[in-house]
C-alpha cells in the first residue's frame, strides 16, 4: 500500500465517522430543544449505541496501520500542509483513544454519569457529605486517566491537553498569576469609584417575541448565516454545529432581564461563526475541525464582549433596540452601555461580568490543580474555595451550593477544562488587538454597522485554519507573539477605568 | 453455542441496529421540519453513511449463523411465541436483505435518486418524454429486483410482499374487483342525487394558531400522548416514530381550507397511535415493530375517516370547533358534516374523498401490475391511465402532470406499494365492524367524547401484536374472517346513501 492509498483510506474513514458523529450532535440538540418528555430514555439508548459504533471506528486498528504507512513518507509534504496536519491530528486522536483501557473508560463513564445525577440532587440541598464520595471517586479515576494518557511534567497536563492541545500547568502559571494580580488590582480601583451603573434599566419588561426578532436582526447584521443555521430556545444555551451548512444556536429568554437572552445569543453566535467559518471541503478531517475549546471560547467572547459590549456596537444598534423595546425608550445610550458593563463581585460564575469572570475560573483552576497534585485534600477544598473567593473577590458563599458545588463540571469528569474559559478571554483580547492593528478603527466600523472586516479577518486567520496549528502556535502565527496576558489586562483596564472614571 | 445464546445475540444486534436506525428517522424528521436550507447536502451525506452502517449490520453473516442455530430448536416454543415470531421475522428480513446483489441495490438507489429528481423537474412541465426513460429504467431494475427477491406466482408479488408480507396479486384480484364494481356503482348513485353539500363553508378563514390549538385538543382527547410525541409543521405531512416515547406527527395548515390541516392531523395521529401502542419492551425487535404498510394505513384511516368524519365525533367536537373558529359560528353541524363528507370525482389522488380514493389506487395498481406483467408498455401507459379515469371516475386529466405523472412513487421505486393504501381502507372497515360488534355503540361513545374503548381495543388487538401475525393472519385473528371487501362497501354505502339520500 502506498502512502497515498493509506491517506485516502484514513480520509474516507475520518469523513464517514464525522458523518455518523453528526447524528449524535443533531440528537443532542434535539434533546435540548424538541424531544418529548417520554422520549429521553430511548434517546440515551440511541446515544449509547452510537457511542459504541464511534468508539469502534476511532480505535479501529487499521487506523494505526494506515498511519504507520503514511507517517514520515516524503509524500506528506511540509508540516503545515493539509495532509501533514491531518495525519498529525489523526495520530493524536488515535493515541488518545487507544491509550485508555476499556475498563477505565467504562468506570469513568459510569462514575461521571452517576456523579452528575448525585450532583443534581445534592446541590440544592447543600449536601456536601452526600456529594463528596462521588467526587472523590471521579478525581481518583481522573488521576488514573491522566496516567493512561501520559504527560511530560505532571498529570494535570494530560487532562488539560485533551481540551487545549499542548497547554500545560507550567505554561499557564505565570500567565494566570499576572492576570489574577492585575484583575484584583483593577477590581479594587473600580470598587473605589463613586460612579455606579443603573442596572435596573436592564430589569424592565422585554417581550420574548421582540427579543427574538431583535436577536435575529443582530445575528444577520453581524454575519451569521441564518440559511446555514438556526436559533432555538433551551434551558441552558449552547451552540451545536451539525456539519457544513447546519450550525445551531440556542438561547433562553427572561422577559424581566435583557442580558439573559441577548448576550447568550451573541455569545453562542461567536461559537457559531467559528463553526460556519470552517472550510466545508475539509469537513470530517482535522483541517476542517476546531482546534480547541480555548480558541472556540475566544470567538464567542470576541463577539459577546469585545464587540457586543462595545460602545460602537451599541451606537449602531441602539436606535433599533429602542424600536424593539418600549422599556428602552427613556434610556440614554451611555447609561445602557454602562449598565451592560457593570462590574460587581458575585458568587456565581455564569452570572459574572467581564472583569470578575476570570477570577472565578482561576479559583477553580487553582483548586483542581492542587487536588490533582495532592497539595489539597477534598476535605479541605470547600474551605480553600471560600478563602480564595474572599481573597480575590472579597465575598463568601453562605451556602456550598453557591460555593464549591455550583458547577456541574467536576461531577461530569471535566477536570482540566475550566482554564479554557480564561484562555478564551486571553486569546480573544490578543487576537482583537492584532485585528485592530491590521484593520484599524474597528469600533468606528461597528458604529457604521460594518462587521464584515472583523469577521473576514477571523475567518481567514482562525476559522479557515481548522486544526492546522495548536492554540499557542496559532496565536503566534496570527499575532506574531506568544500568549501575553497584557492584552486582556490592558483592554479591561482601559475600558473599565474609563467607564468608572478611576 | 446454545439456541438461547444465539437468540440473545440476535436480540442485542437487532436492538442496537434499531437504536442506530432511530437516528436516521430523527434526522429525516428534522430534514422536513428544522434543517436549515444549506444543511441538506450534509444531511444527505450523513444518511448515506448511516445507510452503509445499517446495511452492513443487516447483512452481517453472523445473523445467518445465529439463525441457523436457533431455528427449529425446541427452545423456540409455539409459532406465535415472542421468540418464534422474532426469529421468523429476522429470517425474513435477513433473506430480503441478502438476496439483492450489491450491484442491483446500488443501481436501484442511483436510478431512483435520479428518477425522483427528474420527476420533480419534468412533472410541472408535463415532460413525459423527458421522464419516460428514467421510469423505464426504474421498472426494468425493479423487475430484476423482483427476480432477486423471488416469488411463487409472479414478479409483482415479490414487490408487494416487501410492504405487505404475504400479499399477492392473485389474492388482491377478486377483492379489488368487488370493491371497484361496488364503488363505481355507488358513485353513480351519489352523482344522481339532487342533494349537494355546501363545501364553501370549509373554505373560509381558519387562523393557523386556532387550527393548531384545536388540533392539539383533539389529539389529547382521542388519546394521543403529547408527552410521548409532538406536532410540527411541514410541507408534506407524515408521521415519524423515533422510538418508545417519541412519536412525531406533522401537518400543514391552509388558513383558507379547514380540511387540509385538521384531517392530516387526525390521519397522522392514527399512524402515531399505532407507534405509541407498540410495546416498548419489544422495541427494536419484530414483536415491537409494525407489521405492514396496509395495517399502518388501517390505523390512520380509522381515525381520519371512520372516527373523524363520523357524525358522533362531530357532535362531540362541534361546540369546541365553533369556539375556536369564528367561521363556523353560523354553520349547522349537519351541513358541516355533509361538507366534510362531500363525494366528487377528482383528478388528484391525495385530494380524493373516502369513496373515490380507492378508485385512484386501483387504477395505479392495475397499471403497475400490467407494466410488470408486460401486458402494457410504458408508451401505452398514459392512454391506459386516462381510459381508466374515464371509465371509473368519468373524468380525464387535461395534462399528464395531473395524470400518470402525478405521484412520486414510481420514480422513487415504490412499485407494488399503492395497493397498501386501499388495503388499509379495507382492513380499517373490517376491524371497525368487529370493534363495533364487540364494544357496541361506538358512535354514541364518540358523541360522549369516549374514545378510549376503541383505542384500547386497537391497542390490544393490533398494536400490541407488533409483527406477530402477517396482515391477513392478523385480520383473521382479530375478526375471525378473511379479508372481505363487503365491510368497506357496506360502510361506504350506508354512510353515503344516507348523506346523499339516494
Amino acid at each position: 500500500m502506498t502512502p497515498q492509498e493509506a491517506y485516502r483510506w484514513l480520509l474516507e474513514h475520518s469523513r464517514e465517522t464525522a458523518c455518523l458523529a453528526s447524528f449524535g450532535k443533531l440528537a443532542g440538540w434535539d434533546q435540548a430543544t424538541y424531544t418529548p418528555k417520554k422520549g429521553h430514555a430511548h434517546r440515551a439508548q440511541m446515544q449509547a449505541a452510537l457511542a459504541k459504533v464511534l468508539h469502534q471506528r476511532a480505535t479501529d486498528p487499521r487506523i494505526g496501520e494506515m498511519l504507520a504507512v503514511v507517517e514520515g513518507s516524503d509524500w506528506l509534504g511540509a508540516p503545515e500542509s493539509v495532509e501533514a496536519v491531518n495525519v498529525r491530528e489523526w495520530r493524536r486522536a488515535y493515541d488518545l483513544q487507544t491509550k485508555v483501557p476499556e475498563r477505565l473508560a467504562v468506570e469513568l463513564a459510569q462514575a461521571t454519569s452517576e456523579g452528575e445525577a448525585i450532583w443534581q440532587e445534592a446541590r440544592p440541598k447543600n449536601d456536601w457529605v452526600g456529594f463528596k464520595p462521588a467526587l472523590k471517586k471521579i478525581f481518583g479515576l481522573t488521576r488514573e486517566l491522566a496516567e493512561a494518557l501520559g504527560y511530560q511534567e505532571e498529570p494535570y497536563d494530560a487532562l488539560l491537553d485533551q481540551y487545549e492541545p499542548g497547554a500545560t500547568a507550567r505554561q499557564l502559571e505565570p500567565v494566570f498569576a499576572q492576570l489574577r494580580q492585575a484583575t484584583v488590582r483593577l477590581l479594587e480601583r473600580l470598587e473605589g469609584s463613586a460612579r455606579k451603573p443603573n442596572t435596573a434599566i436592564l430589569r424592565r419588561f422585554f417581550p420574548r417575541a421582540a427579543q427574538e426578532a431583535f436577536g435575529l436582526e443582530v445575528l444577520a447584521t453581524l454575519g451569521f448565516d441564518l440559511e446555514a443555521g438556526r436559533l432555538d430556545v433551551v434551558a441552558h444555551p449552547f451552540m451545536q454545529g451539525i456539519g457544513p451548512g447546519d450550525v445551531r444556536l440556542t438561547t433562553r429568554y427572561d422577559e424581566g432581564y435583557f442580558n439573559t437572552g441577548f448576550f447568550s445569543i451573541v455569545h453562542e453566535m461567536g461559537h457559531g461563526l467559528y463553526g460556519q467559518g470552517l472550510l466545508p471541503e475539509h469537513f470530517g478531517t482535522p483541517m476542517g475541525t476546531e482546534i480547541s475549546l480555548g480558541i472556540h471560547e475566544s470567538q464567542s467572547r470576541t463577539w459577546e464582549n469585545l464587540v457586543g459590549r462595545s460602545l460602537g456596537f451599541w451606537r449602531h444598534f441602539w436606535p433599533r433596540a429602542q424600536e424593539y423595546f418600549e422599556s428602552f425608550r427613556d434610556v440614554r445610550l451611555e447609561d445602557f452601555h454602562f449598565a451592560i458593563n457593570a462590574v460587581e463581585p458575585s458568587l456565581i460564575r455564569i452570572e459574572a461580568d467581564e472583569v470578575t469572570y476570570n477570577l472565578h475560573i482561576l479559583i477553580r483552576y487553582e483548586i483542581e490543580l492542587a487536588l490533582l497534585r495532592g497539595d489539597l485534600s477534598l476535605d479541605e477544598a470547600p474551605e480553600a474555595w471560600d478563602a480564595k473567593y474572599q481573597a480575590y473577590l472579597g465575598i463568601k458563599a453562605p451556602e456550598i451550593k453557591d460555593g464549591l458545588m455550583q458547577d456541574v463540571h467536576w461531577s461530569a469528569g471535566l477536570i482540566g477544562y475550566f482554564p479554557t474559559y480564561t484562555l478564551g478571554n486571553l486569546y480573544a483580547a490578543q487576537f482583537f488587538a492584532k485585528a485592530e492593528q491590521e484593520l484599524g478603527g474597528l469600533e468606528a466600523q461597528f458604529e457604521q454597522g460594518e462587521f464584515a472586516p472583523l469577521l473576514n479577518w477571523t475567518r481567514e486567520k482562525i476559522h479557515h485554519q481548522g486544526s492546522r496549528y495548536w492554540p499557542r502556535d496559532l496565536l503566534r502565527h496570527v499575532t506574531g507573539e506568544d500568549l501575553n496576558p497584557q492584552y486582556l489586562v490592558e483592554y479591561l483596564t482601559r475600558k473599565y477605568t474609563a467607564l468608572y472614571r478611576v
